[in-house]
């Protein structure tokens, strides 16, 4: 029987470290004392095995436990529950990693464009792609639209919604995309430039399944989306049976100490569907390291069972000074988004737009 | 216009400290620069407002941040983002607890049975509610049925099933939930004991509306799932849409460390119509305080705007022994759980069961 093998990361005293690990296997399992269980089958092939143990730093394990396959059920929401379901809730234990054998990784469609897919819509090839954002929240579509025409004038790639647009008052989705839509098309037939728009898809199922009625009818070329908000099953079947669009993974909700980013950003949203995914960059407000960012970038894009690569998209207070740093650190297979650095430049964001673009292209060259 | 009052700790120097929760209030509302935004209304109205800033503890600091509620959509989804979205990721920043205005409030139905219901769904007034779990996965939906006939022979109010049963290939979800309800439709009618099964929803929405209509055609009486695994947007379309029966909420993916289960648990759990509420009992295994328990359990019976009150279910380690405890500590306006604890005495199933039930009653007299 197939079976995937979780790392956990576990604070605890070296002599009460075989209990804790045996916990989590357990826990995470059959979730019952194991002299309750009659079944001895349940116990040989249910009950998850602790592989390894091993001691990072003092009084801090690296634990590696093998759970069957079977028990995952093959889909989004009992796999989230068997790598961390009730253990989330150890303030002692963090998810680090897992590895998911093939005929748990053959269950997901991946990314259904992945990065090719994005350079291809693009015609971006042998260069990052360019992103930013449109905000501020409170902007009326007609606002936001304006900002929009502003960053496809400058030549950016893809114009995402920053991901606290939803469906307010303020700008509703439909009058929102309209507008936005519109306005890069309009951009399109007057420079010959095709910027992408990439609207906020938020809600409930039936919010988001009628959101994605109103992208095929506007002929909107990608969308975004936050898994952990929205739910990374909802993510799953959103990606599966309702967009036939490339889709950004957003972070939003993904919290930082309980589940490794790598795994969660990296693996995961790859795994449900994501085609490129935005995470906070090193060096910016957020405190993620180098390493974790690079390992993070190479989840993403290196060879998974049949799985596309996505693009990594580091954000979070980057600049267009920072852009030839961020072409070295993570190469040309990278999505660089700038948001608030471009709309400083207020009255000036076309030209500032222009000048990262610019900017991308000769780091790259 | 109305407005929520959000509540951070934030670990920070004694220097930083403001401009930490400046930095708050605008990674939570508009993303971006201030010096960026060229409407002075969006800085008057949507960008979040610091109220306080206490010191509890040196380094220590619970800020109070206040956001117009229009940004929220009123909605869960962006309700969610506006509370925690980016600032999930900031390592040393928690989300402590939010109060929320009468028109948000006003546009989520809360629990629709809530404690009376169950009571008058159970018969059971003046004691606390009695529920046990079905387990181990990997049985059988004919092993589990007739775990579930022991359970109900024992007199047991609830029976839910263990979150980790899902749609897996040795219990799918149909034939999981026709063998278990027979087996308390059987005991009602040799005893006329009625015993509520509730089993446990999960999937994607395709997958967890076809469940429902499973749940409708059989006739049975309560469903339990888990907000973070499937998502709160889709839990709370779940609730709006799709059942009409009562819903406990369970905790898993639940995490410790960044949102407080009191907020979590205790508040949006209710929010978004959980009838009932699993968590974490201190003196288990979670190492939850009995403190946070209490709070937790008062949010989900205190009165709030109409929102009926929820019945807490302290769970986890939990035994029959510990029951007086229990019913002193929370008051009878409780479901007591124990799962293991009573699988454990294995062919005494029943006689441990109804020990249980006996033990509550005893307590509660």
């Amino acid at each position: 029987m197939e079976s995937l093998l979780v790392t956990y990361q576990i604070r605890a005293d070296a002599d009460e470290i075989e209990a804790r690990a045996l916990g989590v296997a357990v826990e995470q399992s059959i979730e019952m004392p194991l002299q309750a269980v009659r079944d001895p089958a349940i116990l040989d092939e249910i009950v998850g095995k602790v592989e390894s143990i091993q001691e990072e730093a003092p009084g801090l394990f690296r634990v590696a436990i093998r759970f069957s396959a079977a028990i995952t059920g093959m889909e989004t929401t009992q796999l989230l529950n068997v790598l961390f379901g009730n253990t989330s809730m150890q303030p002692d234990i963090s998810l680090v990693d897992a590895e998911l054998p093939p005929s748990l990784l053959a269950a997901f469609p991946g990314p259904r464009f992945g990065l090719p897919g994005l350079r291809a819509f693009t015609g971006a090839y042998d260069r990052p792609l360019t992103c930013t954002a449109l905000k501020p929240m409170g902007s009326s579509p007609e606002e936001l639209a304006a900002i929009c025409r502003a960053f496809a004038l400058g030549g950016i790639d893809i114009i995402k919604d920053d991901h606290g647009l939803a469906n307010q008052a303020f700008a509703p989705f439909a009058e929102r995309v309209r507008a936005c839509q519109a306005a890069v098309d309009k951009v399109y037939a007057e420079t010959g430039h095709r910027a992408i728009y990439a609207p906020n898809l938020s809600g409930g199922p039936s919010a988001l399944w009628e959101q994605t009625d109103i992208v095929r009818e506007l002929g909107v070329g990608m969308v975004m989306a936050s898994p952990m908000l929205i739910g990374l099953p909802t993510y799953d079947e959103l990606v599966r049976e309702h967009i036939d669009v490339p889709i950004l993974g957003h972070p939003a909700l993904g919290g930082c100490l309980h589940i490794a980013p790598e795994l969660l950003f990296g693996k995961l949203y790859r795994l449900i569907g994501s085609d490129a995914v935005i995470y906070p960059n090193y060096g910016g407000r957020f405190g993620y390291s180098k390493q974790m960012c690079l390992d993070l970038a190479e989840n993403l894009r290196t060879p998974w069972g049949d799985l596309a690569p996505a693009a990594p998209g580091p954000a979070g207070g980057m600049t267009v000074d920072r852009v030839d740093e961020m072409v070295d650190f993570y190469g040309v297979d990278t999505i660089l988004l700038i948001g608030g650095g471009l709309l400083i430049a207020r009255e000036r964001l076309q030209e500032q737009s222009a000048a990262f673009v610019a900017q991308v292209k000769r780091s790259a060259g």
